[in-house]
């Protein structure tokens, strides 16, 4: 499938690395495609990383956001929460049709030092905003409740028996979310509903900053036992 | 131990049975002691809860506030999470010493219909808001995170296979709250931090109501694998 993940961070090159060896064709959005060299947040420059994902044959590619945007028949929101809806803009996701765009970003506040603070509330959640300010999306929250590692290998973490969640108004998009994160090795994946039940997760995030606090290690989800 | 509980709802009642059970001595604190016949938020009414109690030769106290307060050498804060401080403010709970307060409270809005909203933010979290309202007390945010059937009965919830948390400044405080926690079944007691760690499991709550609508059963909580 073609995808294009916008974003650049470790994120946006974990998920990206995992779907090219997946056999995916994949395209990642930078603000400026020239800058491969510069140093991205706990990640490698963009230079390395089209060097790691280089392998039997496969590769990948950078691009403009529009590019990334224009180029993938799934979308991923990978970029820093706060700055979500500006690059979208720039990505002009608005003309790019009823695509499905998964939002794995956080609204995050560095600036009182760590831990971050979960900014998300029952006002402000960032899967809604943006499908509020993208119509024509397909919006669906899912993965940001997990670090990177876990995002693409959960059965790294205790087999695999945790929980990852989406949400999103189309069920549909909701399905083919579902497959890709099974086809990464999830098995439970739980829909909590439609996207305004992306406040559940966004808000999560400030209890996983806490779990990740008091064990020292990022490798770490929940499994919903019901 | 003497415990005195601050509040009469369906989680006051349900946890002062299961310490009645336990042996232990329980006041549970009310506005007017008097109105004994009033039905109470998702229970029955407080006659019901004290003849429901007495059983081999053990029974249940209802009195006011500031009594339940007096009473405990440990308290419980199990008010609704808006009307905590003012409960706890009626209770005299400035002048009972360094006692410790379980808070298993919540701040919930249903003024805009089901599902309830979430409030707690980074900004507002209620164990920090009682903790610095009353700094003699030993504050030790726990057990909101679940239901109140699941709170005295983790094992009836796959085998007891799963987290509950403790937020606090005072690490013996912390300490005794994990036992108590023990004695009604838990096995994975995970200790976040301070009190402002307290902010997770509030947040949380968000995530909370999300599971309870997909799943259609309070009967829910967190595993956390690590």
């Amino acid at each position: 499938m073609k995808i294009g993940i916008i974003g650049t961070g470790v994120v946006a090159q974990t998920l990206g690395a995992k779907l090219i060896e997946l056999g995916h064709d994949v395209v990642v959005g930078t603000r400026d495609p020239s800058k491969l060299d510069d140093k991205k947040m706990m990640a490698g420059t963009l230079r390395e990383w089209l060097a790691a994902v280089s392998k039997g044959g496969k590769k990948g590619k950078v691009a403009t956001f529009q590019e990334a945007a224009a180029h993938g028949e799934l979308l991923i929101n990978a970029t820093h929460g706060q700055a979500s809806v500006e690059a979208l803009k720039l990505a002009e996701a608005d003309k790019v049709g009823g695509k499905v765009l998964i939002d794995v970003a956080n609204l995050l506040d560095f600036s009182k030092g760590m831990p971050p603070g979960a900014l998300a509330s029952q006002t402000n959640c960032l899967a809604e905003n943006i499908q509020t300010a993208f119509p024509n999306l397909k919006v669906v929250k899912s993965l940001n409740t997990v670090g990177a590692p876990v995002m693409v290998a959960p059965q790294a973490l205790a087999g695999g028996e945790h929980t990852v969640f989406v949400s999103g108004n189309d069920a549909p998009a909701k399905a083919a979310v579902a497959e890709l994160l099974k086809s990464f090795g999830w098995k439970d994946v739980l829909d909590l509903g439609d996207i305004s039940s992306a406040r559940g997760p966004e808000m999560y995030m400030a209890m996983w900053i806490r779990l990740w606090g008091a064990t020292g290690t990022g490798m770490i989800n929940v499994k919903v036992v019901r």
